[in-house]
């Protein structure tokens, strides 16, 4: 099980770092790559043809702007490709999200929120586990943490209310 | 396999019914149901509680305006969870975007475009088909056809520029 | 009487805390809890479930993003519920606002401005002054006094400028 | 037990009348008026200024565009104001629901949905219930109807799909 | 001729005092005050209701996010009031925008861009020309002064240029 | 006195019309043009350069999309510039308002509601009359009816509403 | 001289269409194609990577939604790519927009107006007249031409109101 | 081979100059200019007149706001004309593009991403090629640069993570 990270430009690396900690954290193979729609056109093309030969299960592609790569990619396999809208210094990350939603029909992209490396990583895995039941048992482990950890800063602000 | 398509309402349906005709297509078992996240909670935190166990492989949750239903199914399924907007009287469907797309980290919605009933149900397959071989080979069955069908157009659009 | 303040994340407690200071200035019960619609489902519908009985009068639910907290909370309680929609670092609050505001006909919630956190406790305290004739005339006290400020600042203003 | 209903033109009833029928479902009496924030500010004004000694308990202020009266009202009564955001034939009802919620700290206006009338009046009742344990009941009954219906629509839909 | 400055809040007056600097330039009197919509109503009404014969010719409300305050004055004068829009902390100026500019017909706003302070005053100028003739002189010696400017900077862009 | 009206396209003129109507109403009078900042840029100057001494007091100019022309018109003239934003068949009049009303310091534009065209004349008229008492007693009496229309739409309501 | 008019889908054909009568009138040849960025990539780059060779001088690509077409076509060539936003049915064109317009450094994208299909064409031959002198003298001649029309609306208009 | 490159403001010129970079590096001329289309009308006016005659081949107007700039130039020649939208301190350049792009059909602005001077550059030399072969070529070497660029950071993001 493997996941191809791909993102339009190495400037968007600070955001799409999290997605590999949450992808090593469930032992889920990853590559990471900077291929762009448009700069290396071929590159990224070839990289989504080939996807599933080379044992991808899963893509996510992280752009800013007029954000093309998800949808590039996902023109050119039919493994799910998660889109990953990045925040650029413009418009407020309204373009690239669009950009990466609005696709048109036939084509999916699996759009999560803008600059939401985590939960790209975390829908990618929630794929994988349809087939891995393992991955499945860790991220229903994944769910009991995060309510725990909620449970516990739950009981902190109460506690630091009483002593407001 | 099977994919469970949750609408928040019934007026939902013109949209929605375009995600059933692709499942048909693709021979994928699926369950519609009306569950509201306002209105029918218990229902609808209960379907996608027991939707694993029920043998649902992803679930699609349609929504206009707050869209909280794809979030409020994502929030008690490790199954994926995909998020159709629906466009409804006011806003253009930004709302109903922002809604469903802008999920915190912990809990991804695949969001889809406003009103992209077809690509939810190739999305759901896409998902399903990392297991199931056969919906790969029909995956890349249907791009065969919808590019013949664009080549088609192609030439067609050309016949007709020569006789204007 | 007592309010019950819920928030989606600790991190909204900076904008939250000027809530609690108006509570506190009308002697004003309340709770603080740090409960997520998407992490901890269950304890935030629980809680707004037992609102009732638990002796809460109003319910204030402050969410960022994908902010579905209020909105889930209200569907568990007829108590009128306040959404204050937090600010977060993409769509400049946009995303939040409309998230909180949009409902569903029959299930509202009353939004406030996003991070509007002094009016979320004054729109409780008004609704709670319906039942306790004074906390209706603490309300017109405190309308005194924040128009005497403004009378004040007023003063000041042309003093400034003359002096200019 | 009574709910003043402030239009800020008569344009707005069709939208506003939505909230009639929710009132009188309830037994909640209600005054409706014409009352512009601009074309007649002192009629807006007194009647606010007076809305407590002549028994309201909320006001609903209905307005399109620059919709400065439910924030106009607020301003000159304690009692809680609703905002009800009218879609005018431009921006879609964005500039409507800007005017209304984005209400600086002080004057909170308790704003509903674009359009959402009957949520208006359903939150009015929601307040009043705060004093008046009838109408508490009488939402419970209300929200049990409204989830029956949703029910039963999820039932017929299920009929529809095998008959597809 | 005078020109009354209006804010809604003292926080409006770094923008503001760019107004102010220019009604200097120009030689017509002005009084800034601080008057707000919703916290000191009767003191902004009044104030607008008197400002004719005060001898104001022209008013400029400057206000942010639910922006009412230009409109309110503006019901109860017939002089010219010119809306100043403020950028506040959220949604980026363009509630304060939609608030002020989209009037209801019978009620004119003169708006101005966001923060757009200079031109405030340079249009209350320019309506007080009408009946000013030696204010028209200085404006068009404004209108030289400024061009030249320009011409200058053009100037030592060039030169910059060459130098690079 | 005289209102110089300018569109740029005649398309504008099921909107411009109403500025027309209210101009007549109080006897001002006024000149139409078609002239366009970009299709007859120097009829466009060239009217704004003569407008003073061709006697006009002030300028209307409607335009829709890239609405450069009232911002043109206004470079040219040092008579107060209304804008009059038209909605077009794209974004809604959100392209219209941002052009017209975001003018740099220096030349300011009067910008009124998208497709105000009422409001764009009243404003005229109420710039004029700085100088002209006649208008400014007919403003007074205009507001007057504007304000018995709305008690006499005020009282058919309440009629309306008791027979419902 | 050729110009390739690229649309993403062939129901863009009737905006397209008024680039036609433009590049007819200016006798300038042109291929029009229907080439998906998604569903047939292949066709669409492999069209841009021969456009030089095949005699192109311009290419514009017309799409909606996410609007990849214009960007793909312009990352496989060197030739001028015009990008035509077709406003679709959400979002009000916005997102195609943004999708075309957003471009990242290094493969620039000429857009023009959302469904601004004729400035397609016009700004294709102002470019090719970089080269052909003949189609600069033609450019004047409907600038004129197009000037005198403007005129001839303005006179009419000034005859209309007359008899108003 | 010429460009013309006119900014509204010099405070425009940080971004500008990266498009300067950019034609030096291809070895075309440009003069820069600060010219506005409100505060030195004739001049901007004049410069777009001549620029035919005055051996310029292209024109990038730069503007931010309302960005009248391009377009003023663009209705004085028959050069194509690119349209640079800056971003401001408001409205995070949607103002601009808005007004920038969406010009009326007759009079095309080639606009490029908010602050996308590079590009605006790029498709100048874009343009200037249909006439210069050794610019094609050129732009054909930079997009292999570019394209190098790339793959060499590919190459180094996976090392990076290999040692992560």
């Amino acid at each position: 099980m493997k996941v191809g990270i791909v993102m339009g430009s190495d400037s968007d690396f600070p955001v799409v770092e999290k997605s590999l900690s949450v992808l090593k954290k469930f032992g889920v193979d990853f590559e990471v790559r900077v291929l762009s729609a448009h700069r290396t056109p071929e590159e990224a093309l070839s990289f989504a043809k080939n996807a599933e030969k080379n044992g991808f299960d899963v893509i996510i592609g992280a752009a800013g702007k007029a954000a093309h790569l998800p949808g590039v990619l996902a023109a050119k396999t039919v493994l799910p490709v998660i889109g990953l809208p990045i925040k650029s210094s413009t418009l407020d990350g309204m373009d690239s999200l669009f950009s990466i939603v609005q696709m048109p029909s036939g084509i999916p992209v699996a759009t999560v929120a803008i600059n939401g490396a985590e939960n790209a990583a975390l829908l990618a895995i929630q794929m994988i586990s349809l087939r891995e039941p393992s991955l499945r048992e860790a991220l229903h482990e994944y769910r009991k943490e995060m309510r725990e950890k909620v449970i516990e800063k739950d009981s902190k602000i109460q506690e630091k209310i009483k002593n407001l």
